[in-house]
């Protein structure tokens, strides 16, 4: 039996998981992208819970990054970055619930070469940066136009990467805020995570009616950390179930495989979000497996396993995570 | 002569530093307060450089905390917290240009004790919070209000604290996000940095038309780092006199008193915004005394003093300056 | 043919990853065991390159927490903790080499339940600490005792987790700091990093003279972080083979194994510790794959992995890695 | 009255701060200097409570920075770096106890120009470092040599600076470890705090029978932060009163002058210093003042100081401070 059987969607969500009505976003459809999480777009689309929904996103760059001749810097106007799709308004969300978001497929989408990397002055987990500010002199820029199938990613002549899609950018609105798409929060936003890939079920905190999903962002492989800035940036054509649970009441987003339970916090410094996503779950394993925060805390101790999402955008992000193999 | 006249506000402003018209805005006129720092909201005032504005400022709680015996966990109701009044739009602002706010005097406003303070479970600089997630207990909470006037502030029968305010939170808005104001940032916002007091200007980065200046939160009186998370908090009338720089470019707050320059970072971990504080630091000193960056670094490695305003709020802010008599 | 043969130990050792001569020290040799890692010790045993030790380690407590009633912090006594053997002299080890430790094997010692978790007050994950000072009250003490052998570890009477032995604290002298066994740091130590385990060979610098080799702080299981500040803390058997690389030049810690090559940073915050294991390996992936470093920093954006040893000692460790399968 | 009759010192001192028998260590004395804060070396002198001690230091870089021609790095061989005199041995002083330091003068020592300062690569708060690890290309190294009198700081030919001399390094002993002067600590070392001047009293945590004491690193003038990492270093005459309280059992070193209370933190990040800092004077003013720790804590919301020492070494120094006025 399937193991979607026995997700948290399944078992909670106002249509208990299965697929509804299909609908489709398509670039076209979208008009103007957004570049903040907020509650002040109008929708782009309206569902029911268990509506599928294909969508169309754009790369982090909104496609000006054309050739690696190309200078970032004079291609790139900050803050129209990391254009997201959206928002979707999922019909009966209010404060307090969660969208369930399940990942069906992730498909490039556009002429070759359609992946794209870069070096952005600045920015990066080994320069200084706005942030980190630093009296030393920039990297140069660069920019890498890589050819990506689902079949592969031709790196170099001499290495082929294999085709790891996610999303790096989903969330919901905040209440009040409008935050900008580079960012990562309690509503989701720009985790960089590979976790948020197919097969996976990410449960986002509803902060507002309606909910108002975005994404963008898609990523054709990316490692710990998204070390330099930016992945392998595409274009892509992204399946998505969408489901709702009334009064789940995550504070962060949670993230369920067929294997694994993971929270995913995000802050400054590293620890800070490490902290968020552990006690998330610590919390959250002492309700599942009915025993209290202090045995969680030392069960984490022996099997809790941490993934570094980003450490680059302006906050950090960190899932900490459980096999399900030991929820008894 | 009247350092003013030699003020970057003076030398550079629109209005040259001269006081132009008298406007006033009282909290009848704000109506609804705004929560966040944001481009979305109508400005309550239009103004000329060289204005003279009047304000109102409510505290930090809206006024909810009344007694002593209040729990700030059930009178407040995040994330409406931190009434700002405003937006004031400045003729002829435009991104990269900065607004310069002179303040001329803050003053409490309406029934005594009219100082409050409290303890707010899971925030604080001494405790575990939402971000330093924690599974300690959090402390107990406590309000403690308190008689303040121009001539001290009455914190027990033994010990008189002098009467020291300040804006806790003042900014303008950001080009295309709307931002909480209990958040510090690159335009603002909430730094609770003491030397934000009568007798300083501060020059904000104007990013949008019209540059939306907000602000509230004044303080009586506040420890470096805002230690506890709230500060002696007061509804004050605050008369601030407003210029316009054009092209001024700064990225950071920047401030000016009689004897020193400082410029203002917010960020996390404490050690970033110290850096960005400083950075911007050594590029005005490098300008200011035509001398090299490195030269400039050296210079504030002998002499370059340092404010802690917060380390309580979502980002912390630190103020790095030089005293006037070293820029030779 | 066994991937050994192809390691940096085999192509670089002084006995080119042969086995030599074979030692033991037993508890009863050790004596007094030492709670710092400096030079000031007389080594407990002489070896040459290739030489296969025995080692008999103690557990982080030197056995003084035996029952589920002890209090740990009657029990222990600060700074006399993470008790370690050694020091081993390496014959031709000096300052610039590294000494190359295969870990064949790691094995419970003595009577059950041999394995031993706690909490301690003000140490830990998600606690306030004596860094991370906090006013909030400690967790009350737990002590867990626990049955552990090669086939299992008996959590609880539902759960038996796997046995995934590995060394907490493994290293070299500094060259003239005697550092406590508690701290991870450039030389090694108390990194607390599930990978130092029976299949690998650790690389760590030799920073004087001999070397100088402790280890001890044997962990029947651990996840990410070593999250509640105490793995499951086991008295073990340790073999290992220890070779020599002349002029190896590794400022920070390298792990192989048959599938990747890792560096171990340990810093603080976070980030830094990541910084500094990124650093290592990009340099490491430049000159190995003979690409730019700007190139081994793209390509381990793509495909870069990040393991988080521990977030609650002195320093956090963080080890960065990349599969073998992308050296080309 | 002289506020020195009512200081800690005088009211819990064995010599109730009066004042001793004087002694002197010269460099001639001293024969070689000491890299690290540890119990393996043999005092130089050993002294009663109350003793006077006229004691010669070299500057950070043992004098080897002899024109502004010369490159750091050629000159300097880590870690032999930051020359400490001593230790002294306090008799009497046993674990637990503090050691009462009075500094009454500093006197720069040697020709001119006496003074250095100097970008070392890769080392300082606005650059790359080995924690802070990044790809960017170091600054280019520098060396400034500087006239120094106790009338001035002749900085250029426009600008003299003040000469507001301190020890930049000073501790106790550990227990049992040996730490490089570089890095500050519970126990005192490499803080780089321009409270340490003539005029004050440390007061340091003794680890070990007879305190060792060590000192060095005077500087004849800092900002805070100690920006590019290296202060105005100055070889000086440092004359010291040394008094000793039985069972003070502070934790982190405390500092008192005529008008306020400090302790000092170091750690990283920034914030875990400032928390240190903070939490001490907390306990320490609840204490005093006959408040709860609560009230403490809301007091120094209020009045609080932070001074930064450096943001450099491999601790940062924080101090924490309340004025004596508000002592009631």
């Amino acid at each position: 039996m399937n193991w979607l059987e026995h997700s948290v969607m399944a078992r909670k969500g106002v249509a208990k998981g299965k697929a509804g009505e299909h609908h489709e976003i398509r670039i076209a459809d979208q008009g103007a992208f957004h570049y903040v999480y907020g509650p002040f777009a109008e929708p782009v689309l309206k569902v029911s819970p268990g509506a599928v929904v294909s969508v169309e996103t754009h790369d982090a760059f909104e496609g000006k990054i054309t050739s690696e001749s190309d200078k970032p810097s004079e291609r790139l106007n900050f803050p129209y970055l990391n254009p997201q799709t959206g928002p979707i308004h999922v019909e009966g969300a209010e404060k307090g619930d969660a969208l369930a978001v399940r990942i069906i497929s992730i498909k490039p989408r556009g002429p070759q070469p359609v992946g794209t990397t870069c070096l952005i002055p600045e920015f990066g987990g080994l320069v200084g940066t706005g942030n980190t500010a630093m009296l030393n002199a920039p990297l140069a820029e660069v920019v890498k136009k890589v050819r990506v199938d689902e079949t592969g990613i031709h790196w170099s002549d001499r290495l082929v990467l294999p085709y790891e899609p996610f999303i790096g950018t989903i969330g919901t609105s905040p209440e009040i805020e409008a935050i900008s798409s580079l960012q990562p929060d309690y509503y989701g936003g720009n985790m960089d995570m590979p976790d948020v890939a197919p097969g996976a079920i990410i449960y986002l905190p509803v902060n507002r009616e309606g909910g108002y999903l975005y994404l963008g962002d898609c990523h054709a492989i990316q490692g710990d950390g998204e070390l330099c800035g930016v992945a392998l940036e595409i274009p892509a054509t992204v399946e998505l179930q969408i489901d709702l649970i009334k009064g789940h009441g995550n504070s962060w987003p949670q993230l369920e495989t067929e294997d694994m339970m993971m929270f995913i916090g995000s802050a400054r410094p590293l620890e800070d979000a490490t902290r968020i996503a552990y006690r998330e779950l610590v919390r959250w394993l002492a309700l599942e497996t009915d025993q209290s925060e202090v045995d969680a805390y030392m069960l984490l101790t022996m099997c809790g396993k941490v993934r570094l999402g980003n450490m680059v955008d302006p906050k950090y992000s960190v899932g900490a995570s459980i096999a399900k193999r030991y929820l008894k």
